[in-house]
């Protein structure tokens, strides 16, 4: 079984840990054992926390990796008890028992969802499952997101001398590995769980990490990242 | 303190990794320091998903413990708070806080089941709580379930040169140690609790095992049971 | 950022296992990378299960602390969504969509409450956050609740010649290096986080100390402190 899934994670944080942008949406193809991505893909969305639109990006990694590689299923990460999103009318959608607010997010995202789902849906042939935070393979999408929110910061903490705060995804730790940046999952039961991030550039070298628990979140961690010298 | 607790679990998977039936009930007599069954008492029951019929299958092999070893508590995997069922009539147990479903389920069973209590309450003289998933006894026999399963299905595997799937109790993974096989949690804090069948007729070496993380549903774990050369 | 924090906990338990009183409370200083207490400081307190007044003691550790060490921000393990403390009238209090017993204890004790959130408040300048177990700092104190109760409860059965069964914080472990009573967190992610205790009066060694999971609570372990050759 082949199945492509997206996530957007990894939080910018400001110095009182209070989270200002969401860093990246990626999209992984996973297959058996299940554990790593065999293919991937990032986009840097910087994109505001919490947003609905954060959905449309995950949507929009997944096209473009399908583009690229066959899959049997699509997994998004929005929790509509696995519905299949090719499926589901705006009404559908507000008949579901979900909070009020997802029903507003989905209100206002629908008509470019519905676009997004229905070209993938007909160039692929797959369903577009919106099984959320149940499915392993979204799991692994987010995790990937921090391997390549680091890479990516650090270039930029680098060029910039400037320190930057990165709230990781939860149960999420960050582990270098010659010129990769893994993101392993401290969740029980995930130990094997890791994506992957070639560092092409060598910024992590120009850059000191500090990794601690986040004092005022249980079960996620900071990751601060020091230009060298700076 | 000597424990006797039941639980139903382990399911046998189609190609889709969906559930097709809970293969085993286990019952388990556990003593200080609560970490592994003194005693164990299987029926492999092959029972639909989710029939509320389950908890019936668990007296049963509780009944069956009772007759062979004597214990100061039964624990049964049903959710009441605590309460101990030969103390419940029906109209009590409606008037639980539990899910519609839930008090459908003791409707259709409550005749059976409250014989079974009555039947096991006067023969050995003990509670039977129903304390569900926060007994540490009743998590010893879920394992179990997976150990009977394993081996009883690569039995079934090798007999018929069939490849089985099974979905694991949650946050559980399998090890072969000799001719044991050991289901062990990976549940934090539970590094200790283990439950282990003897494979006698030797199935575990005429099958191959695969283990990895079910991808639709994180914190559970497959085994595919796969016959040698098959 | 230098948090102080407080928590009670660490039960005095029958031999059933039932929770007779909760011993300890805790306040600690928690800096970068908030792993261990800098500071601590304790006080046995004995008091019964769920009374609300244990924030109270909370606030009083926590004041003995503030008089001794600057802090940035106070976390306190009341979960009204981190509000500030000096900010919340009663009837603001009221209005939060907490359990009708949380609110019940928040009449009772918001005249104290609300004076030594008050007296904190002028005295040090810094917010008194009602977080709870969000905060890795509440946490910490948790853990010494059990670094610290060991100590004590060790003391007094090495003393009285007496049995004593204490209740652990939850997926908490003890351990014994030398002449210190660590507690160390066992919740994934946590595998930093420890609170430590000398042991001056050498109490442990008179003690035998066995833990083993609460058979009736997944996820607590219990402390059995038998006095040695008693």
């Amino acid at each position: 079984m082949r199945i492509i899934a997206a996530d957007s994670g990894t939080a910018l944080l400001d110095k009182a840990y209070r989270p200002k942008v969401v860093l990246t949406a990626a999209a992984v193809l996973v297959e058996e054992p299940f554990t790593q991505p065999t293919a991937q893909h990032f986009r840097l969305i910087e994109e505001e926390y919490g947003k609905p639109t954060l959905l449309l990006h995950e949507l929009q990694v997944i096209a473009e990796l399908c583009a690229r590689h066959s899959c049997d299923v699509i997994h998004v990460d929005a929790s509509l008890g696995g519905a299949a999103l090719e499926t589901l009318s705006l009404v559908d959608i507000l008949g579901l028992r979900i909070t009020p607010q997802a029903k507003q997010a989905f209100r206002t995202i629908y008509p470019k969802l519905r676009k997004m789902v229905d070209r993938l849906y007909h160039q692929h042939g797959v369903s577009i499952l919106a099984i959320g935070k149940d499915s392993v393979a979204v799991r692994i999408a987010e995790l990937a997101t921090a391997a390549y929110s680091v890479v990516a910061m650090a270039t930029r903490a680098a060029a910039k001398a400037e320190l930057l705060i990165l709230g990781l995804p939860r149960m999420c730790t960050i582990q270098v590995q010659g010129s990769a940046v893994r993101a392993a999952s401290l969740e029980p039961g995930e130990h094997e769980l890791i994506a992957s991030v070639e560092d092409r550039g060598n910024a992590v070298e120009r850059v000191r990490l500090r990794e601690f628990p986040n004092p005022f979140l249980r079960g996620y961690r900071i990751l601060v990242i020091e230009p060298q010298g700076g």
